[in-house]
């Protein structure tokens, strides 16, 4: 038999992040205030810790991972580069696909990855609370994990229509000690203003941001987490990548192409990025790696959005980043994918998009949970939505790859498990679930509100 | 660091099972018939494969485990032993503590290592469709995935109380493509007499196992899967210990003591019977290992039933096996631990425990779901309620070391994660869970109605 898993012993958990701006062939464009200039790190400390705003600005390639955020890391970490050998063979395909399973994490996702190492440098800046936003919660639980491990009281702005689909997943951040608060709240301004102008408003990841931001903002005692977007985020991601490149070695592989689900950005960077340093370097053996980012069809951030500053949040309370946005007013629909209803896209992912060094692919909805489902099927694991998206675009180049005899070696970043998403599933078999049209006018509109620059 | 996860390599999946019948020092008890003579084998093959009859009543020390298997098993296993080194500080212990994780399954627990052996077998057999009942849902998602890696259709009757309240384990099952029904239903006449006798009537596992045989038996083109109990089910189990034991060598460690939850008795026979090899043979370099069966105080099985000749299911439909037993007709309170919700115990650890090779206590529900929250606070993970049973056994064990400054080793069967039962830890922080009075008047009333034997 084929051995079909590759692990890497604990001692080699990488020891440094990578950081894709030391690769990148211009510098990023800065983040901006409401003077249109680059905010200085002393403001943004008001929110963040130094050590978490210095790697935002750094351009160093490697950034050293301190030693108590690999001692949690442990308690997962490596995660498993598996084959995907019997969906190969349901699919009939001669391509070889693997898959990071990145759901044998604590929180059941990848997001505990970037969740320890803020609170770990929050705890080591003083400080004793955080607020945060969560879409589907995924973010949100690695949060909750990741405050408790360092001890750290953590309350979570979640999507109102994820708090209500989801009530598990705030089961088990309260099972972690966090506070879960549905969101839009009567507890900001933010809150207060949304619910007026609609009591009913469904929520959506910029409006919990705005409410995450606003009350950090207002408390020496409390900073905010950022589950994705930022550059710090995408950088502690990078471990994903960086393990698969050892055990595609140990695999005697190497992906021709990479395929990551794309909301904020940071799965997509994590997966993605280590191997854009050997694009950048010439090619893996002179072989260039296509990176792929798979996006809803619902809320085409990437392939149907501007490239453009625009605020990180749906009420203008953030700085302006240059980022692929589809407005930061726009309403995506309540697709079951919750982590990737965001309006914009990590300003490092949207860069690299930009200058053509990376793609893009927008994927419907049920398309995605048919994906889910052959792999649960042929793989005995259940993804979360947003991982079906990888799936989906996994699978369509698999059957290219049938459809030609090329025997490609696809590269799948499995974000998550699907255990607190099985209400979706219930839908999707029932036959309730749609696939929206593409927002044309929504995104028109809302793109007409983008904030005025120099 | 010293290493916290010991791994083995996929080709370190054990080859054979291990018959703990080999080295018990009488032999089992027969299974007895109607007529009160053991029943032949060609009677059982209306509803077993025989394959699976030929384990049942085997007492060969070594059954090789068919390729096929072994190939799903690659799915997830060799499943991770992992020091709970975390949990360790928290207690201030001088023990060490190991936990096996056989919640990376597939269906999320330790059961898949018989369903799918048992699919596999059935399949040889030419059977198509197979029903079973489950408790908790675990038993029923790992037959439901089984069926799904062979091929065969899978009928599961589901406890009603459990139905109810876990309506995302039956979501789980139809993703794997099986049909799941509560029990007590209107498709068998067993659940049509219960439901005429209480139409409120919340189910059991007796009930549910009932229906499935009834249909099973009734049925040419299906048989019959049991998620617990029989001496196949505890063999399959034995790939749990026998990985263990090889991870304990590379751990440089070996256990004092050895805790699984006790329901029908597989998992804790799955992780006690390789220890107990040793044992017989005169222990592990001279030393016994104690194995402790943790069974919940309001379903005392071990602890407080008798051991008699009693019915598997709760309408004397099956035949009877030698047992510690509540009396079939016993109805559990509605514990949190569904898969722990039975009245009788396998024979063989009933026999083991009879001849006091092994131990049993029993611990109330509120301590497990307080030992479940501090084991996922320290250690990231959400336990099973019923691998909670085992933590709650090993803190308290460790609590006992810290005491004494005694540094024992000890090993926990985690079976299962919690991702299922989070309405559980919800009403354990809403301080709705009880504990429930051990119900000696219930038991002594349905022990008076044991079969006659002899």
């Amino acid at each position: 038999m084929d051995p079909l898993r590759f692990m890497l012993d604990q001692s080699q958990i990488p020891t440094h992040w990578y950081n894709v701006v030391a690769d990148m062939p211009h510098p990023p464009a800065p983040t901006l205030g409401p003077d249109n200039k680059p905010v200085p790190l002393e403001k943004m400390a008001a929110i963040f810790p130094m050590a978490l705003l210095e790697q935002e600005i750094s351009s160093e390639r490697w950034i050293p991972i301190p030693e108590p955020v690999r001692e949690i890391y442990r308690l997962w970490r490596p995660t498993p580069l598996i084959r995907a050998k019997r969906l190969e063979d349901m699919l009939g395909t001669p391509a070889r696909i693997y898959y990071k399973n990145e759901g044998v994490s604590s929180a059941g996702s990848h997001k505990p990855n970037t969740a320890v190492a803020q609170a770990y440098y929050n705890r080591e800046a003083g400080i004793c609370r955080l607020t945060t936003e969560t879409g589907a919660g995924q973010w949100g639980s690695s949060i909750a994990f990741a405050g408790q491990m360092f001890g750290i009281e953590v309350r979570i702005f979640m999507v109102k229509v994820s708090y209500l689909q989801k009530p598990f997943r705030r089961s088990m951040m309260r099972t972690w000690g966090a506070e879960v608060i549905a969101s839009p709240s009567t507890l900001t301004q933010t809150g207060r203003d949304f619910l007026a102008k609609d009591p009913e408003n469904p929520g959506s990841l910029g409006i919990a941001i705005s409410e995450a931001v606003e009350e950090a903002a207002s408390r020496a005692d409390t900073n905010y987490a950022l589950g994705s977007v930022l550059n710090h985020v995408a950088l502690h991601q990078t471990v994903i990548g960086l393990e698969a490149k050892k055990q595609f070695e140990l695999a005697g592989d190497w992906p021709d192409v990479v395929f990551a689900p794309c909301g904020g950005g940071s799965s997509f960077a994590g997966a993605a990025f280590p191997f854009f340093a050997d694009n950048a370097a010439g090619g893996h053996k002179g072989k260039q790696v296509r990176l792929v980012a798979v996006e809803p069809a619902s809320c085409p951030t990437l392939t149907k959005g501007t490239y453009a500053y625009d605020y990180g949040d749906a009420s203008g309370f953030t700085p302006i980043m240059k980022m692929y946005t589809l407005g930061h007013d726009f309403m995506p629909p309540g697709i079951h994918a919750g982590g990737l209803r965001y309006h914009g896209d990590s300003p490092l992912v949207s860069q690299l998009y930009h200058e053509g060094l990376i793609e893009a692919i927008a994927v419907p909805q049920l398309a995605t949970f048919e994906a889910g489902v052959m792999f649960a099927r042929a793989e005995g694991i259940i993804p979360a939505p947003e991982s079906n998206h990888a799936i989906r675009a996994a699978i369509d180049e698999a059957l290219l790859c049938k459809a030609s005899g090329e025997a490609k070696t696809i590269f799948v970043n499995l974000t998550g498990h699907g255990h607190f998403d099985m209400a979706a599933y219930d839908r999707y078999f029932d036959g309730e679930l749609e696939d929206h049209v593409y927002a044309e006018d929504a995104i028109r509109t809302s793109l007409q509100h983008l904030p005025k620059v120099g």
